[in-house]
């Protein structure tokens, strides 16, 4: 094929923002500003991207998002001690706690600490084991950002077969969990690749759509897909200063019916449901209190 | 290939409750007797068997099993509060809540109360929460079983294509987790198929370990599996009074290298899982006082 759809992450992140906004007015005319806490520990140069475009992006819907820092050497107990603060503050509708924290703290010990009705980033054990019982409440966001945009460019997922490369436990395992639930955002036939797998190409080249998480830069090239596969790139790797995908565009999208572009494609879109989790936070809190 | 290795789960479940048994040996001479509830609600003919075939398996490793029963018309209340006693009770190390539970009742209401430290099925949200986090507490008996049967007959699992037909909560999707995890009981290329997939033969064909668990007797027939392939099959399905499994055993096992009996491969394999993880849970407890 010659000229692909591009899946144009930013353009479906802004129709999202722009629905979000509109919910919002109507929870801040009952009285309710959904609010964002997001906590940032350490100096991690990714992480102060990552979150300050996602207060950036908070700004046009209307929640309130806003950053708590704890310096690299913040301990365990610091990071708890916000956390359980959150979780008791009736202002905060929703929070995420920046990952990866400052070398030390165990991730696990601070997601687990994360009260479900408030973990808009749907990371915690309890958020994955709702998943895994077939109950989501919140998803995490990467995965949510790339079914809603697969969706929201017409895109069949049900009955297709998947092809998920990487094992994380922010993207691909989440990611297949949710493709194998019912419904028009799932029902999938899916298969996860990693590391260990043998003929990686091979196993890609199954694929109608195909989702790179795998954290390599350019990992996926031309020969390792099919003519006319959907390609949905999340990886995000710094390479001489640029952003690189883990799929080699140049010589993946000429055989591609639909690609995303990075960046612009799936980054976006998880910001746009973070902040859609954490609107949906707030009108469950307004449902509960009724 | 004329004769495939029969996975016998009779034999690996017998030699598995040998080993527990000098455990429990141990545990006893330390002045600990690991004990097991069943709670069985309802007249689910099914469940009357497969209860009574944990306690007797118990019965040669010296873990005790007691069976508490309430009839069809128990409410969640009845069955919470046998749970929330259970989770106190020091005397129990495990516990497990048979599956189908009467009409009425909400299994994930009921599995959400489960102690984890005590859930030796492995299917409450929190277990397999840790599960999806990569970080298995007990896991889920079935997987569990079938993982062990495969090792313990000297099949490589790591590397692998296995794919898994079938995604429900209690095999398929636990089962896909944990082949993800890393190590020799993981790092499997994992597909996961179900009734939604389109060629099921064709997705089956690819596989070199092939785990049914799809509910459905005799869905797997010859021509859908290729020369070589190791079959397991998790079907117990009750055609004209006889237990059958998901696998036409007759025709896929001359071409398979290696396939379980039904009955006698994976069934034993899931009451043995379970016996192993209660007599963990006791030593982790006699561990955590220490």
């Amino acid at each position: 094929m010659a000229t692909p759809l591009i899946l144009d992450g930013k353009a479906a992140a802004k129709a999202i923002r722009a629905e979000l906004a509109r919910r919002v007015a109507e929870l801040v005319a009952g009285g309710v500003k959904p609010g964002l806490r997001i906590l940032l520990a350490g100096n991690d140069p990714a992480s102060q991207v990552y979150v300050s475009s996602k207060v950036k992006a908070s700004a046009g819907t209307g929640v309130s998002a806003v950053v708590e820092r704890l310096p690299e050497s913040a301990s365990l107990d610091d990071v708890a001690r916000i956390v359980e603060s959150w979780n008791r503050d009736p202002l905060v509708h929703g929070f995420i706690v920046q990952l990866p924290l400052p070398r030390g703290i165990d991730p696990l010990a601070v997601l687990k600490l994360i009260s479900p009705a408030k973990d808009v980033d749907g990371l915690s054990p309890a958020s994955l084991g709702a998943l895994a019982s077939g109950r989501p409440g919140f998803t995490p966001a990467t995965p949510t950002g790339i079914i809603e945009l697969l969706l929201r460019n017409g895109i069949t997922i049900s009955g297709r077969r998947v092809v998920i490369v990487g094992r994380g436990e922010l993207v691909g395992k989440p990611l297949a969990n949710m493709l194998l639930l019912r419904g028009e955002r799932g029902d999938a036939t899916v298969t996860v690749c990693h590391t260990r797998t043998r003929d990686l190409g091979a196993a890609c080249r199954t694929a109608e759509i195909l989702v790179v998480a795998a954290g390599r830069a350019r990992l996926i090239t031309g020969e390792m897909v099919s003519e006319g596969v959907v390609v949905v790139d999340a990886g995000t790797n710094s390479v001489d200063g640029h952003l690189v995908g883990d799929v080699d565009f140049e010589t993946v999208a000429p055989r591609a019916s639909a690609i995303t572009p990075v960046p612009g494609g799936v980054g976006p879109m998880t910001v746009a449901m973070l902040l859609a989790n954490t609107v949906k936070a707030a009108e469950q809190r307004i449902g509960a209190a009724n």
